[in-house]
């Protein structure tokens, strides 16, 4: 069933100086005056929200996270109440609502809170008297009363659990690019823009580093099945890339996109007794600390001794590194080091669910183009390497190249189904 | 009954940098060591409600009051997350808490909002487990759940309103400058610092431009009782000056203080038909604008007109001028003109009331200092002129000296008290 309230999500560079905020109202009113119900969910002015995490840094090295909230929701609210007001001189009804205000309750993890529920009644009623209504994203309130936030990315989560909430048509995620691509245009020039992708495909993207979406915002536009648009603020034309679940009509190529990610830094034990239990101790650690893990390699035993290998974001490393020294030598390891300049290149398709031989294609391709894999891991719609950082771009355009994604994709119906 | 709690009010100047945020948290630090119990309320950081409103006012001629307040009230927010965390950082536990979490609830009247109740159950409870609250001043919730603010030095009012529902000791209003003043230091550098003042003559002040506390603030005070002090964010030593009841025992001088107000303007109507209810017809019109007429002087009749002045804030005239021009044609008036070149010196004393002769003592003093005065106003405890605006600071000076207000005054019982 279709209903006719859309959800419109603005980024923190979309609303990041006054006349940024003028255009999207006037873009939000083109919608509203196009007959349609619209509820917007805003970021923080561009910069505002890290320079208001600065200040908390100053005062404190480990400042509470409850006040951090309290701190950070200011940036929301202000811009949200800008919009409004910026709607309101174009004649434009608008109410702007904070998280409160919109009903938005979460857990009590403060800055990374998860929504428990939302009481949109207050949003309906102001839907009914023909209002836009502007929320505050990135915010809500745990069952004391206070403020919390859902971490980064947090307003593409709020705007479609409010899609959710109020049954909207769709929820349209507004932001710097023009959509989903096949792989970053700042390292290949013909990369083409998406039409549709699928939840699935979208969700690993995401995890691989495409910043156009958080995976929190895709995993809950998924389990509640509500139609994703990203599309760009500044380019009216464009219509965007359609995140949404898979289904036959669709368009799928064997491969939707290339992605890389230069944020990974690789963990080498050398000499770990090859006896139960030592990698559960050593990967316990790495959680207990909240470090995630993302590739492993196990060497295969020689001598009752193996080498243990796996990647995480760089940025945990500096952490990793002093608890991997001590597990090392609790085990009477021979040897710990690091190194950060791998990348991490992966290729996902939806396609590749029907296609063999995708894994195969994606190793000659890199081999002729001289760049050695480290690394392999695989899920059902993606293969992934960690490569020589030096290779990053060269490796990114082989594989685009390899699957034709800078030209259109015919239908998977048309293409023979591999064995 | 004393309690064991005291209120500490910091204003956007204490507030106005991290560091200085970090100076507020040391002072409030040092209260909580010496045993007291502190509800801390403060300003946005100086220059941050203004930026605030400018960018509103960018976007709208006339934003809406109700997101103005939504807007405003981050201020607020931003700068008592921010002194939580400096005093988290020294060790000295403490919660910041909004206008709502604070339970303070107003009437509907958006940007100029009244308190109507105080639900401080939160505050208390957070004092029992002896930490500190950190206030957002400035801001309640109306009975709708939207944010409301409670105009001009709200956070005062918020922050006395908040020791009158917690039944605090008293109320401390840090603020840049050392106290309340027998004059402007910077017009009569030997002006002495009160030790302490009546409510009544604080209200007068503050009505007459000492901007050192908003008259709301002081009207509240003295409602409930609730003893004020005043002092300085950055000088630890001085006590500041105690705003409290009148009481027998109180140094109590014939003046207290000596004031001047530049931004006032004259309008005078000429020859207006002497009938009644034409002068009710000319305030009545400006009433309705809510324009605040200071005072009147109406001449004795001459042929059955008459002349009307009055006294007006300056930030009124263009507003007041077309309404008084078309009543004036209404009225067959011969013209109407205005004088924004003058001022208005006042001199306030609760001692007044029983000592005769002090307006004439002021008028000679002003007439030797060569200073005509265009208009004159009592009321028990004050005299006010208007003079011509050059005057201004020769006359506040030639009155200070008149009541040797840079020396400490002698005990009301110990001056003999006129007939």
């Amino acid at each position: 069933m279709s209903s006719n309230l859309i959800v419109q999500k603005f980024g923190g560079t979309s609303v990041g100086t006054l006349e940024k905020i003028q255009n999207v109202a006037r873009r939000v009113k083109k919608s509203r005056d196009a007959g349609k119900d619209v509820l917007v969910v805003v970021s923080a002015m561009a910069g505002e929200t890290d320079k208001l995490l600065a200040m908390a840094r100053e005062l404190s090295e480990r400042p509470e996270r409850r006040e951090i909230d309290l701190l950070l929701s200011s940036g929301e609210r202000i811009s949200s109440a800008l919009l409004s007001i910026a709607l309101q001189s174009l004649g434009c009804p608008a109410v702007a609502l904070t998280g409160r205000q919109m009903g938005l309750v979460t857990d009590n993890i403060h800055t990374r809170a998860r929504i428990k529920s939302i009481n949109a009644d207050r949003a309906l009623d102001i839907l009914k008297r023909n209002h836009v209504v502007v929320c505050a994203g990135f915010q809500g309130i745990n069952e004391n009363g206070d403020v919390t936030t859902l971490g980064r990315g947090g307003s593409d989560t709020s705007a479609v659990a409010l899609a959710v909430a109020l049954k909207a048509d769709r929820c349209e995620i507004y932001t710097d690019v023009r959509g989903v691509y096949t792989a970053d245009p700042r390292i290949v020039p013909n990369a083409r823009k998406l039409n549709m992708v699928s939840f699935e495909e979208m969700l690993e993207m995401a995890s691989l580093g495409a910043k156009v979406l958080q995976i929190r915002c895709v995993e809950f536009a998924n389990n509640f099945n509500m139609p994703l648009v990203v599309r760009s603020t500044f380019d009216e034309e464009d219509e965007g890339t359609l995140v949404c679940q898979e289904n036959p009509d669709m368009e799928q190529p064997v491969v939707s996109g290339v992605m890389s990610d230069k944020d990974q830094s690789k963990i080498t034990i050398k000499g770990v007794p090859d006896q139960p239990g030592i990698a559960a101790k050593i990967f316990n650690a790495l959680a207990e600390a909240s470090i995630s893990v993302d590739m492993i390699i196990q060497n295969v035993s020689a001598e009752g001794h193996t080498d243990i290998s796996f990647t995480l974001p760089t940025t945990n490393l500096q952490e990793a590194m002093p608890i991997m020294q001590d597990k090392g030598k609790e085990v009477h390891a021979e040897s710990v080091s690091s190194d950060s300049d791998i990348s991490k290149i992966s290729v996902v398709g939806a396609g590749m669910r029907s296609h063999a031989g995708v894994a195969a294609r994606i190793f000659s391709a890199l081999s002729n183009a001289g760049i050695n894999m480290m690394m392999i891991s695989t899920s059902e719609i993606r293969v992934s390497c960690i490569i020589d950082k030096k290779g990053t771009e060269q490796a990114v355009r082989a594989l685009h190249d390899e699957f034709k994604l800078d030209q259109e994709p015919q239908r998977v119906s048309e293409t023979p189904t591999g064995a």
